[in-house]
């Protein structure tokens, strides 16, 4: 039985007329699954993974022993990302709320959350909220906010989780009035943040917006009648995956706090205890540039900064791009291996098993240093991994499961084999892992662990 | 045990030095996978699936209880895909070769083979390849071929697959004389077919060039020797995607035929028996026009000549725009389902917790009549599917777990809500179905079944 599914058993609104004569909860016909919670049969029957045990019998292997296409993860360079912002955070005196989103993994997310004091999360998807379950037993995770304008449809499963979980804190999202009565049928009110859109048009509502004022009213009558608690306003940058120097990330960060300030200050109540939860990898990163320290939002007494961000773990192309100056190659911990199945020399080319499905499709920020759908290290087979050294070759054309590789820059080529293993650093690193069902990590040159990715929505 | 690591202990020629003694064999440690094959394992423990009766529930419902994202096939419609080029090539009286790539199931496996004569399909990955062995075991599929210049890695595992299915014709492409080494170890000598560039510049070798000539002398010997077996030679004219009118996709047939003839006559003996491979959905759909069918090829008495395609099963938006006079929606089987979770009125934008994990992200291509990133369906939840009605909605901006929608179109737009279900028709079946586990089949109004998707490579 899906954990999908089970909504339709323990929510009455949601339709399934002209179903129910098909629907068999299968720990009636199987007694083997009789131990297994419907949470349990979310991921194993739904969405099944390999566990780590499955996937142990890698650990030890040199990476260019490996099957072809998979991810690699450089244990210490997420561990250095991961403590970034960490230290961002602290050096300001504000929160930090890691995004779980790129990475999907249990080990990733206990990383970000390594020298915090809080124990809030961020999930995209109602999968990831349930895979973090572990993490909230063990005390690691204490909060988990849905990140994005909440799916109706999500509410019984995230209801259910917090059943099975008395003390997490779930928190949802709200830009639309329509999306309140899902959420205001709960045991205790559920924490909410407004979603407020500082000028990247996915997702919020403007902040001198009729529409915003209109919301906080409808959210006031429903706080007052003790449906739900009002936490804080919250905006993303997701345009600032765009930029291309650092000075525009700090203007889009300074654009971030205007909005979620002048959102706040709708309310018209000042010593209101509210958090402003702002940021995207570049504009978080941002907040360690010392030209905004003497910002009001830093000395307000009753509300309190919150920075986000979850690409900054594992790092990309299209980060970097977005802070030339601070970030390098060496910065990146996720790279993509394949092999080389031809050679072309007439037209000087490479063919890689290495398509979209493994290497995902998000075209390079415009100008970027970092052309192509991704830049081939210079790693070899067999030697010791440098981390910034390129190899003169680009990912220039891409299909389903192959790419062709183009020459790129001045530097002299590597020479490539047919047979050859080599390593991409991809534009986004969030679309590229998510055709890998886990990570192969390693120090260097063997595999060390193995950390399965969290699959399906 | 996966089989990716089988093959190194199959093939001492891949090195796994140092890594020996963390190999155990699980069929060792754990006495209930006993029973399996390393070919189970492959799927159950790297890449498991749900299997048909895990998503048996699912089984009679409404498409619009379906959890959501979803990837939803239109059977009748995937059956008059699947019908139409097995028509194409018996009136023409040529060979059809299916591709198994776009939709990576059983189920329309089997639909691609019905009424052909021949039972060869092809692969672009060694799990596909893999995933057909129940279907070689029926008698259904005779012969696989690996549809691009083969992975050396790649080798063990369809060398194994020969071994445990005696009768199979597993096939491979050539063309670079570096991955002839691989395959000339097996037992009985592999089929081999030269890979041709026909303009694609993806994979093969320009027909007239000394490349060409080099690997066909490098092919003969090893064929004098009993290494190997020369079948045909095959060309794929991936560009045609691009193509927007029948007259620019009969042209980029004609290339592909003369490609193929000019590669033929290298060997300079017009006497043997040869299978020249062509197509792509475009060109392959462009057969069947009559202004060809006095071609040389269609005449030849020892060249026979044969087509090849693959997202001719479910259509997309991408092939519709190639053809546009005689394709239309109504064609495309496979659509996305998901939820609108917020609606803005003051900039006329829809939020959809649809992303490119679910959807893919191909661009349309240029000029095309479907823009965006995929079209909005008209069906509404409890309604009959039309099938080829527009919502007058586009989805114009995609990240990796949601979408926003725009309006597109001189219609009045269809009027979406918080929570309402909503159906987009994709730009490239291919890359959208590779996010989904399975599709949901229907008639129209329920899900009649499940085909599971295969995962991994």
């Amino acid at each position: 039985m899906c954990f999908w599914l089970g909504c339709h058993f323990t929510d009455s609104r949601v339709r399934v007329s002209g179903a129910s004569q098909t629907l068999t909860h299968p720990e009636e016909s199987d007694p083997a699954r009789k131990n297994k919670t419907r949470q349990d049969m979310s991921s194993s029957l739904c969405f099944p993974s390999p566990t780590r045990e499955d996937l142990a019998h890698f650990v030890g292997l040199p990476l260019g022993a490996l099957p072809t296409p998979c991810a690699i993860v450089q244990e210490s360079t997420v561990r250095r990302n991961c403590r970034r912002l960490v230290e961002v955070a602290r050096d300001l005196g504000v929160g930090f709320r890691p995004h779980v989103k790129t990475h999907k993994t249990t080990e990733i997310t206990r990383l970000q959350l390594e020298g915090l004091q809080s124990r809030n999360v961020i999930v995209s998807t109602v999968r990831e909220a349930e895979a973090l379950e572990p993490l909230v037993r063990e005390g690691v995770v204490a909060g988990i906010l849905y990140g994005l304008p909440l799916p109706p449809s999500a509410v019984p499963a995230l209801r259910a989780l917090r059943r099975r979980n008395p003390g997490v804190d779930v928190a949802v999202l709200l830009d639309h009035p329509a999306q309140i009565p899902a959420v205001e049928e709960g045991e205790a009110p559920w924490s909410v943040f407004v979603k407020v859109d500082n000028g990247y048009h996915r997702a919020g509502l403007p902040p001198d917006s009729s529409e915003l004022r209109n919301l906080l009213d409808v959210v006031a009558a429903k706080e007052s009648e003790g449906a739900l608690k009002l936490v804080g306003f919250y905006s993303h940058a997701g345009h600032s995956y765009g930029s291309t120097t650092q000075a525009r990330s700090l203007q889009l960060l300074l654009e971030e706090l205007h909005a979620v300030l002048v959102a706040a200050r709708v309310l018209g109540d000042n010593e209101r205890e509210l958090v402003l939860s702002v940021g995207a990898t570049p504009t978080a990163l941002a907040a360690a540039s010392s030209e905004w320290r003497e910002h009001e939002l830093l000395k307000h007494g009753k509300w309190s900064l919150e920075l986000h961000a979850g690409v900054y773990t594992l790092l990309d192309l299209q980060q970097l791009a977005t802070r030339p100056a601070e970030l390098g190659l060496a910065d990146v911990a996720l790279t993509i291996m394949a092999e080389v199945v031809s050679v072309y020399p007439e037209r000087d080319e490479v063919l890689v098993a290495l398509g979209s499905t493994a290497l995902g499709r998000e075209p390079p920020p415009k100008d970027s240093i970092y052309p192509g759908w991704g830049t081939v290290t210079a790693w070899k087979e067999g030697q010791q991994w440098d981390g910034c050294a390129k190899s003169g070759w680009i990912v220039s054309r891409i299909s389903q499961e192959h790419a062709v590789l183009a020459r790129h820059g001045e530097q002299q080529a590597v020479e490539l084999k047919v047979g050859a293993k080599v390593r991409v650093w991809p534009q986004h690193a969030c679309i590229a892992g998510n055709g890998h069902g886990w990570y192969f990590v390693t120090d260097g040159e063997k595999v060390t662990d193995v950390w399965v990715r969290w699959r399906g929505w």
